[in-house]
């Protein structure tokens, strides 16, 4: 047998024994033996629209044959549409988009920008964090993925957020983390030199670390010592941007409007590779008579940018983003909260909109997690249990260290939802006998 | 008027005012009011196959109908047959490729595996180079591009290659450049330390820099230097890869195999996003065993191995490269040669296959450059006029600092070819008039 050509991410190859995929439809894929299952992972957090939504191919394969590319030096209408569609959804005060090819890239633009605009060379980035695997990116990422690139992050200070479950200020209440997280940051800000930090990045919901949704206040008071010190925001919404968590982007679910923020994934659902930086007054205004410094062949991508219309027009018209906040609360909340009652094995629920963990802890009244803290590609075998108990069951989540993850398309009916929560729940009764 | 929603990379953002273009076919682009241009810049080098050809829209289209994405970490057919194409046509050697998005997260993986595989943290890295602006790629960039990134490139030490018009070394013959230029990487080796070094990265011929072609017997030097050492030496063919200079990879003009090998543009014409690292064999046997520390969500997408497959089909079925071969040396080094000879100010005309720049100077005696080095998007007033009068004459080359590029789709018709050279003369007879 041939060997396998293809170089697998985050893992040892001879390991890497992929599952052949032969195709999808809404919430559901199968495999190339005619395997079925419910994708509560949607393929890395892309797949807000499912796989295959018809309107999204039908834009696709009317662009290709239109103008499939075109230098970012030209001017192009899908472009300026893609664009302006963007901004109308964005918080407010957003004033150009810079496309990118995915959320790494779109970081280390947004940081660049930070930089040049306050001339200053630190950026305050969080612990148990993602913002990507480029050099830059990985540089304030603050999850195990980094600890190979021990070279990367000049300048990156690291904070703790908010995350109650396992309080790094020994808060008793939301609200006590909400305050004391703040009052770290302020502190840790004073320790480092305000006037030589260019910018707070920050997940507004933190993702694959964990789907840690941060108290009432918290990223207004974030925002509010940005502002006192001239510090650029950065809102990194690659994972949480169109409607995952039940709003456009997850600042708005605190009216919180960033100076830059990113995105990727649910733009466009992945169709076409595609990322970017919405570009705010503040950076706008300093780029308008200075050239930015940086750029990629591929911004701006005709066929990722008619993918993105397309996609956020269907977002749009079917109201999904109101559907995603509505699922959330009336079917997920409560479903994984019953879950949880009668499971010993589950330490917390959290989440918002269609984006959930379940923290598996080997002891409920010490919190021990049931795997330690690792980087993705090391499933553990307790959780490597666990993913195949729900594979059995025909349902596909995410997991990462002692977390099980359900990020469901946003077109999910609300019968496969209620099921795969279901198929999950069986899956960690085994784990818990 | 609205003002502009695209945010444009490299330029001031008051000052882009794009042209819009509202279609192309073959080696021709049209604006939105029906200009006509002949395009000489192939997109930033992207169109091997020209605008739009048939063969790789009716490729896109139906494998938008099939499966637009999916994760790295599942398989599917169409990745692995990209894979396996690219590993036919890579030099010998060649053991699996890992999919990016583009270019510059391409040299950002090839150069976090050297380091892997080495355990040492320098990369020695060309000045008049470019690599990609992300801060992996924009690190160990060679050219005004990264002034504006001044933290980047830890661990970079720059060296000088071959550049006989502008000799470091003070050569008068190619062969002379070649082993002095050998001579002082060797020299730079054991100055810093060559068991510090992970790797040597290299444009076999530099791209964007002035199509710089080596002389014969120094890149198998560059090579036969990092065996000594244990030192990875990594090919960035991003601008060069897939016929770009009449063999499939800049590499096999020479017969030498690169540990790493990056590709984007060609592989795809880029239509739509992807770049990729082929991996030989010490980096495969490495990470057999040990994950490696990398990744991103649109690894591998299968809209853009649909086209990869695609774009090779045609290249070989079509013999696009050896064509790219015969027109460099039969029509267009004879062409510019013969403008270099009546017009003073063409300093030197290099090139190879269809990459070929005009060095252009104020004084042919003293060689002064005719515009200072410069960052793209900083284009000098005379070669705004350079550009400009091509422009009226109907092509649209590729400028940058005092140099006109020339680098048309490999699909270019012998006539328009002629055409285009010609009218690219006239405009230069102006500059010298």
């Amino acid at each position: 047998m041939a060997s396998d050509p293809v170089f697998h991410p985050w893992v040892a190859q001879a390991k890497a024994a992929p599952v052949v995929v032969a195709g999808g439809a809404g919430a559901w894929f199968w495999t190339r033996e005619g395997e079925r299952f419910l994708d509560l992972h949607a393929q890395l957090g892309n797949l807000h629209l499912g796989h295959q939504h018809p309107a999204v191919v039908a834009a696709v394969t009317h662009q290709a044959g239109r103008m499939c590319t075109l230098a970012p030096s030209f001017g192009a209408e899908v472009r300026e549409r893609a664009a302006r569609m963007i901004l109308e959804l964005a918080p407010p005060g957003a004033r150009s988009v810079l496309f990118t090819t995915g959320g790494a890239d779109a970081v280390e633009h947004a940081l660049r920008m930070a930089r040049c605009v306050t001339g200053r060379p630190k950026v305050l980035a969080a612990h148990r964090s993602y913002h990507g695997a480029t050099e830059g990116a990985i540089g304030v990422t603050g999850d195990p993925r980094r600890w190979a690139v021990p070279g990367a992050g000049a300048g990156t200070v690291r904070f703790f957020g908010p995350y109650l479950y396992r309080s790094e200020f020994h808060a008793t209440s939301e609200e006590q983390e909400g305050e004391r997280a703040l009052a770290h940051l302020r502190r840790l800000l004073e320790l480092e030199g305000p006037h030589t930090v260019a910018a707070v990045i920050v997940e507004p919901v933190v993702g694959s670390n964990g789907v840690l949704v941060p108290p009432e206040g918290y990223l207004a008071g974030v925002r509010a010592l940005c502002d006192e010190h001239g510090i650029l925001l950065v809102a990194d919404e690659v994972m949480t941007g169109f409607g995952r968590c039940g709003a456009w982007f997850a600042c708005d679910l605190w009216g919180v409007r960033p100076d830059l923020l990113t995105f990727a994934k649910g733009v466009n659902s992945g169709y076409v590779p595609v990322g970017g930086v919405v570009v705010g007054e503040r950076v706008a205004e300093h780029f308008a008579e200075r050239p930015y410094p940086g750029g990629l062949t591929y911004s701006g991508h005709p066929l990722a940018c008619a993918s993105i219309v397309a996609s956020l027009t269907v977002l749009e018209e079917d109201g999904l983003v109101d559907r995603a906040a509505d699922l959330g609360e009336r079917v997920v909340r409560p479903l994984l909260t019953e879950l949880a009652g009668h499971l010993p094995v589950v330490g917390e629920v959290r989440g918002r909109g269609l984006a959930w963990a379940l923290e598996l802890v080997a002891d409920r009244a010490t919190r021990a997690p049931l795997a330690p803290y690792a980087a993705p590609g090391r499933v553990h075998p307790r959780m490597a249990e666990v993913l195949s108990a729900c594979r059995a069951r025909g349902v596909w989540p995410f997991v990462a260290a002692n977390r099980v993850h359900l990020f469901p398309p946003l077109v999910i009916t609300e019968d496969d939802l209620c099921t795969g929560i279901a198929a999950v729940g069986a899956a960690l009764t085994l784990e818990d006998s």
